[in-house]
């Protein structure tokens, strides 16, 4: 195909990433990191690095409007930003809520989804800053910026996984894509589950504790948080760090609820907990020797369950260990927004 | 109306951003404004105020694929955030870009635009550091968030203008509100005249020089840049003054190809200076006292002449000095998005 035929669905968005790359730099002062991480790194400023990550939410791409409550909608777009501040560590501090919608929009619905990013951010004590309104021509389009810091020694990225560092994965796995299942009437249960599983789809939780706790805690050696699944973002920490990954299928943590549907829906809730996406759980390495300090310091902290589940290999690649001793490549999913139908 | 009937039509642009402050801050520690200027203000850090802004530009709202070069619109994209920058008086650092593309959009367009931004960016030293790419199901989609330092005791905001002071602008205006009517086909001309308009709504230049020398130079009162147009642009800064203003048509700084274009097609080029907008030029006010050094400060700069257009006064409201010593309101205009066809 030649060059000028190609459209951005032949590379995909992580192959546009790269070919964007070049002569992104031009004044490398008081940069610490630009592309490449869950966010930007600057500084340092009175010994604290500033941390900058931005997302774009598209009506009909990244959310339907009359699935999702607009308060929701709100807290949710808030919510997928300061979990990058989370997966650098980082304590977030201040969010830019831009926002495009079709001239006839309801007042209600606009404010009710800014309500909900004043609750999160409220819950976080975050400030909304600025941001710009629009108009669009028919669909609603979110685009948030988030900013945090980190003390300069504190901050944990995806390229430090060293062999032998144990994978550790906060809360559980899958119960956003079993609950995006769910929405899109595709599995189906009992009222009690299938309203808990939306929520953990429409209501991720910013791990902020309990990254700040890893990155304080100085045990860990590189931390993502799960936003395209856990195959693909562990795939991340793995590229940048050089290395390969064993996930150890028994220890993948799952939900109640999770498992309740499994039993009486066609979901394998072990697929949803590799590739699912958007749990916004943190995926935290830790070198052996650290990891009994690393656990007790979790044990302290309410809320935050956290769950080994393999390990990280000198050899490149994800291997999935079933438990029946089997072992295969990682199935192919995750989320990847150019993926041809 | 019922509260519950409205849509954002009813209130628009300022009357939404109006409605959403409440609630908006949370924890004031180390934050020196939020929404209600060209940037947010945080710090101080090492002496320096970090600002922060955003923009959110829509195909076929702020721009019409067929009409601008993709290398133009990444230029633009950018300059129009840098040119938020300059109007506090700031040192443009590092952009973070997110793009939302269809799936079938060729990847020359994309690198094209990319291009464009890292052109305006290495003009200004400045560096590309993150943002975000994903799908959108028609519409291409471009957030640039923009962030800058400006030492502590130099930042300039719109509500530091005083009755008496002296009101300039960086300069020429109504070019782009020209250029604009020529790609619409609602005027024409020889090829030169049509490409030097139409370069002027494609390729503004943020004026980020000149905002520092006028921040530096610690004589200014009050700074913006004129992006909606003059009448609203002076308008924001009069309401966040509390003061009013009196314009001296006589005095706006027409372009050779504006007058031209003037006198062959139906073009009134006082009424583009006065709502045109997406002139990026700067309007900043100056106390008398301090108007001598300040324009003399300015000439000794190249590229960036200065014109003053009119004074601040005590009352409130806007008035429009003409030639011929008649005063009148300024005419309605200026760019709402919201605004009912």
């Amino acid at each position: 195909m030649a060059d000028n035929d190609r459209t951005i669905s032949d590379i995909g968005e992580f192959g546009f990433i790269r070919s964007i790359q070049d002569g992104c730099l031009v004044s490398p002062e008081k940069l610490v990191l630009g592309i490449g991480d869950d966010c930007a790194v600057l500084g340092p400023h009175n010994g604290d690095f500033i941390l900058l990550t931005t997302d774009l939410l598209i009506e009909d791409v990244h959310f339907v409007l009359g699935q999702i409550p607009p308060h929701h909608l709100g807290q949710k777009a808030a919510a997928v930003n300061l979990s990058d501040i989370a997966a650098m560590g980082g304590k977030a501090r201040h969010l830019l809520i831009s926002l495009a919608s079709p001239r006839d929009m309801p007042l209600q619905t606009l404010h009710a989804i800014y309500d909900g990013a004043k609750t999160m951010c409220g819950q976080h004590r975050v400030n909304i800053i600025g941001g710009d309104t629009s108009a669009s021509p028919d669909r609603l389009v979110i685009s948030i910026t988030a900013m945090g810091d980190v003390p300069q020694g504190e901050v944990l990225y995806r390229r430090g996984a060293r062999p032998g560092d144990i994978v550790y994965v906060t809360g559980t796995l899958g119960d956003s894509a079993a609950g995006l299942r769910v929405l899109r009437g595709a599995a189906s249960g009992p009222e009690q589950l299938v309203s808990a599983l939306t929520r953990a789809h429409h209501l991720p939780v910013p791990r902020l504790q309990a990254g700040r706790a890893a990155a304080e805690s100085q045990l860990a050696s590189a931390m993502i948080d799960l936003s395209d699944g856990l195959v693909s973002d562990l795939g991340h920490i793995c590229e940048a760090s050089g290395v390969g990954a064993r996930i150890q299928n028994a220890g993948l943590p799952l939900s109640r609820e999770l498992r309740a549907l499994a039993e009486i829906a066609d979901v394998d809730p072990i697929s949803l907990a590799l590739t699912g996406g958007e749990d916004y759980e943190l995926l935290i390495t830790v070198p052996p020797k650290n990891c009994r300090a690393f656990e007790n310091r979790f044990r302290e902290m309410e809320g935050s369950p956290l769950s080994p589940i393999g390990e990280i290999t000198r050899e490149t690649g994800l291997t999935v260990c079933h438990p029946d001793g089997r072992e295969t490549p990682p199935p192919t999913g995750g989320f990847e927004h150019f993926a041809r139908p």
